[in-house]
């Protein structure tokens, strides 16, 4: 039986941006399809959103920044939605408290499935059935529009997956799981030369967010990168070296939060007669040494560095060594259903493929705090919020993860979250001075 | 229409136990029934349980103490359930955190109805088809657990009101509202004489709970019991004059949690156009002046007795006088459907019903914490910790509620709350020396 | 070299109340005589105080309720004093807030004492000395004073020996311990007959505080009192048998605080060398197995009272046996300096005291609520807020400790503190049904 | 009468390191001079400590890293003060924990100033008087040793100043306001070609941190930085268009603490009679509008500058145009006696000077997160913990204040706090994109 995500990717043939909506709203329903109306009622701790919110966010999205400005007399699906599914945008008006997101009941999961349906309709019959009438604005909301859905599907995964780890009954999100048959890669370091150069997005034909511009100047010492990420074998050896008790490795604020939130290992890792598992999206399995680390904090990807003689890289490093990588064919993203990294596939090339799964498996942690690149200016009105007012005590995350969609995977991608994160598919890659 | 709570009613003349089990647990799911999946999964406070927790939970006390013990082989339904919803008894082992009751979503609800069935065929099959098997102790608890199902049933309402009261799109648990033609009751102070009386329950014919017994002496002084609850237009009064401002009229742990939680009204109230409505199971509506007030904590029912230079009755002088006044007939319970207070029926004849509404509309604060009876012994095992093991920091209320099931209320029922709670359907009648 | 404290026993002979005031002033000093300014500015934890504080706020006491509405044109040491050093009475106005009294390092503990003073010099000149202007009112004010300001005195030792054991170098409040010769008792049950009995005070000639009153009759069971408090011997055996593992043994809210905080012995306790030993203010000692068991919360007496197969009396029991009993000469108080529980001392008869140390050593918890006396008034005006805006979430306890003034102590007085707190000489003695 | 603060600066003349060693010690004694017992015991928030804490700590740093590993047989004062007083060096073992500083009364603060006098006649005996023992290790850490106990200096003030604003008696610390002739210097933009630039420190003989190392190039896109620091009548412009009300202005991190924790003003800004005040170390007065803004968090500084149409600089930029400028000769540091921030001094010449203030009065928040420079390597053992650890959820603040001493000033120097941080002397000056 085929993986109802595997699906989507036979579509992915189709390039005009109307089939690209309807494929990306596709694809969120059908990460959902899987679950209750239980199971996309909860919100299992303030940092995630119920399944239903994410599935009417994303629609209220439309509706708010396309639909209600551009289209004469357009009637909401229900007014209300608009405060009730306002994420973080002061602009749009009032909004419901994030921590509270899972105490609505009603509207009902069916609701929100026909609340979805209204907002595909009304795109199809007022702005995607009259292209002339397609300003370059409404053009680039809509395209807007695609890239947080996608998002938000990422979001999914990982929230259902902490949302299920909370259960002592473990309860499995997909049964399933793809084989995959996996070659053996010496680790070692890739050595680049560094220099003036230029990182950020400039390509106007592709989709970037605003915080990928613009383009600029950097100027890199030579350094080294490993060829590939941290495995889950490598940091095993790292807690069995005392890595969680051992503050000299930690960053002050890292190791305050060890102490607070009794940490010694990988999120989602457990004892289990003796040997680690980990909570996957399939269920409780033994960790597999070779696959990338997945899960950890920045905090904890620093300690592992600095433990095993190394440093993170900065997003500078990571985005001029990726530009010279190129793309990788065979990656592993949401479509391949495996929901979980993976070693690097047999038959894997080494010719121009020195540095192995940069784009995806696992965000990489970088040294870089979220910052706006020389020159940025942030959209004016409420789509200005989307990122340059999270610039603040957040890392830089590269690449893309064994969840991300993957037309969302590009060399500039900024993803960003806290020190303290775990619940994303974060992982890291070593760096080095030469 | 007829409610589907009234029509638990008629069934009420069935008076052998195993009809009463059937009934009883009957009358949850008729509880249950207009609530979807999702209203059934919410936690929306750490004090409240989800309705598909409370659902299996009262199961679980059949299968616990019941079933599991005393029934050769039996299978439990899924074992990791004595877990999963045990609620505080330490002696049976594990409990699942409660805070966390919101975060299971598998189980489903059909599955915990199936669950139900489960066990009321068990409990069919196994024990009360054999009723020469019965033991004394089996018969004793079978009622404990009837009458604990009863306390979860009120428990059900008055979580599901606060979940809603959550909602800010105010959804509606039953949209009818039973018209009931009411009295005019002028208020006024009742006089009795006190002396050495005798409090608590002896029937060995009638269940009640150990914290009833014995049945001991108390010495009162003449006093005086209001013959009327306070009402919604007396705390409105109370609220005129300054009552939230004022620290002179509180105890010293309630004016701290009223700047703590800036209570400037009882739980549920609303302003709406200048004028106060109130959150009800029917809808957000205005207040009626003449219904008894409810919602209110112990910190505001001793605070509005204060005021009004009155004090709130012990709970001795208050089952004194229930004793001498005997049950009404027309009482407002869960089986009215009426599910909020309401003012005396028409009708209400004043002999023998001087003191109006003891036992029905909203429970009634007394002073009295909530302490063993002289001589009071908890039972042995598991079950010794259903009452005995809370008398700390809580006070006593007595007589029952609009949401009480009318078979569940007597005179020595001591039903308790810490007294910051005010989520119940909790109100205040005043005493005062002679 | 003697006590400090011993030599105001010397004075003890005197009996004027001017006599009276200006020993207690004198003794409140002679407490904080063995520390520095730096000891006493801290405030070492939300409920305690620092010493200087204590020491102004019983000067306010005096300036506000006697000075300040009594003398004509009186001139306040420092007007910003009135908000500074009220402790909780908010009839006379703003009050400092109570977590932040360790923040004021000016005034200086100098300033304070000149503070100390000026309220003698203005209460001898202007009050004490025209004893024709006293009214019964300003006598009773007086009262009041002294015996707030010897309920301080208590207070100012539990904070100091709370601020010294959080310092890791362990200071010494006393380095002497006086030596007391100790006779061994065995312990037993005494038998009580109960019946309707009297409690409260009622003697007009001596002072009591609004709680004690009004006396009023009550019903007791036959019951047994323990002739002797539990000891730490006693406390040790409950500890080698799991007393602090064993829910069971636990009210509810008694084991969150276990888990919460971490208990696993009585306040002040240590291991050293694999023997316990306590914090005193003489320094760390090896527990001494015979001494009455000190710094117990409520939860830690029930619990030990459960385990030992007994129950805690209710104050009621207690008084009623306190006044059969009547009162020891050679009590333990704070006059003895010993400032520590100790065994009955060698030479203790029998006769009549069969129930030892009633009344000295700890305070002793009872299962009563603090509540209203019936017919309880509070005084009016700001005065009325001393006591009974307490009445919640406290348990009373009763007789004196080794750190009460010996002329405090009476079998009327009631004591009471919050189930959890742990920082006074609080003990428990053991009842039974008979 | 001359302050005790500026006579210090009257021996600056001297040069050689020992010399220094002394002068520096007395400056952190002449800056506690004026302090009570009661004054230096307390710590008045958890990011604060007692002064009686950094005059023992500086002595601590001193007898750990160079006494006790570098003099033969050497006897500690106190072995105890190893943990007591280590701040946060995981390397050297145990150690106090951080908001339990003011809890320690005894050892007093005589004591401590006798450990001082202990700690530095070691130094003298053993250390300084044998420079032929001296290693360039030992040299380098007494350098670090000045330079540690320098920054204790500034963070005495501010910590002082914090705690005297806890007192509703508002004591002033110097009463005595330096007068000081101003200039009117008119606000405008300087431009600055950038392009590829050098930062950091690579003076071998000049002592640095070592967070300012290596020197390494950045890129710099062509900037403007104002000429002189945003001012306090600035900000009142900000206030009164509803700064502190406008979540659109501010980071997202930092709207959540302005309504977290109420903020309406700079801290230490008070209305007083409709205008504002602030609270300074000489006292509550009214704010002047033409000196430099302080006491405000990043988020305040950013928050400005978004509504100035501005925005910060990187500290790259900050120090590239630091080097340009060159240092004034009468800045405004400790030695000046002023302890508030002043605006431009009359008879300041414009040419060269530009930019004024950049080292002086306050420090200057920059849009860089504190993070390690390309190369950096933190020193081995102990002594390592000074700066890498706190790379994380901290901002680079560049100049120096009115409380800094004047020789711990640089160019290159890197201060850095947490982004909400405002008890410091911080302040901000904007920058612009060309």
């Amino acid at each position: 039986m085929r993986s109802h995500l595997q699906e989507l990717r036979d579509g992915a043939t189709v390039s005009g941006w109307p089939q690209r909506f309807g494929q990306v709203r596709l694809a969120t329903e059908a990460i959902a399809a899987p679950l209750s109306p239980e199971d996309c009622q909860i919100q299992s701790m303030p940092d995630a959103s119920p399944i239903k919110w994410h599935l009417a966010h994303t629609s209220w999205f439309f509706e708010t920044f396309i639909l209600a400005p551009n289209v004469p007399d357009y009637r909401p699906f229900r007014p209300e939605f608009k405060v009730l599914y306002n994420s973080y945008y002061n602009a749009v008006g009032d909004k419901h408290p994030r921590p509270e997101r899972g105490l609505i009941s009603r509207p009902s999961l069916s609701e929100i499935y026909a609340y979805r349906q209204y907002i595909d309709a009304a795109m199809g019959e007022t702005v995607l059935s009259h292209p002339a009438s397609m300003t370059p604005k409404i053009h680039a909301l809509i395209e807007l529009g695609i890239n947080h859905e996608q998002q938000h599907q990422e979001l999914m995964l990982t929230d259902i997956k902490h949302l299920f780890s909370c259960n002592p009954l473990a309860p499995v999100y997909q049964p399933r799981w793809p084989l995959v048959a996996v070659a053996k890669v010496a680790p070692r370091f890739i050595e680049l030369a560094g220099g003036l150069v230029e990182i950020g997005h400039s390509d106007t034909q592709r989709f970037a967010f605003d915080n990928e511009m613009p383009r600029h100047k950097v100027y890199l010492e030579p350094f080294a990168l490993a060829n590939l990420p941290v495995t889950h074998g490598d940091f095993e050896a790292f807690i069995d070296d005392g890595g969680y008790e051992r503050p000299e490795l930690w960053l002050s604020l890292g190791w305050d939060e060890v102490v607070r939130s009794g940490w010694d290992s990988p999120m989602y890792w457990r004892r289990v007669d003796g040997g680690w598992h980990t909570f996957t999206l399939h269920g409780l399995v033994p960790i597999d040494r070779d696959t990338p680390i997945c899960h950890i904090s920045y905090f904890e990807a620093d300690a592992y560095a600095r433990w095993a003689g190394a440093r993170l890289p900065t997003e500078s490093e990571w985005e001029h060594a990726a530009g010279i990588v190129g793309r990788h064919v065979d990656d592993n993203h949401l479509e391949s259903g495996l929901l979980h990294p993976v070693a690097p596939r047999e038959g894997t090339t080494p010719a121009r493929h020195d540095l192995h799964k940069m784009m995806d498996d696992v965000w990489e942690w970088t040294s870089s705090s979220y910052a706006p690149y020389p020159g940025f200016r942030p959209a004016p009105g409420a789509i200005g919020e989307y990122n340059g007012k999270f610039m603040c005590n957040q890392n830089v995350l590269r690449g893309g993860s064994c969840v991300t969609p993957e037309s969302h995977v590009r060399s500039t991608y900024r993803n960003f979250f806290p020190p303290s994160a775990r619940w994303q598919f974060s992982g890291v890659r070593l760096a080095r001075d030469c």
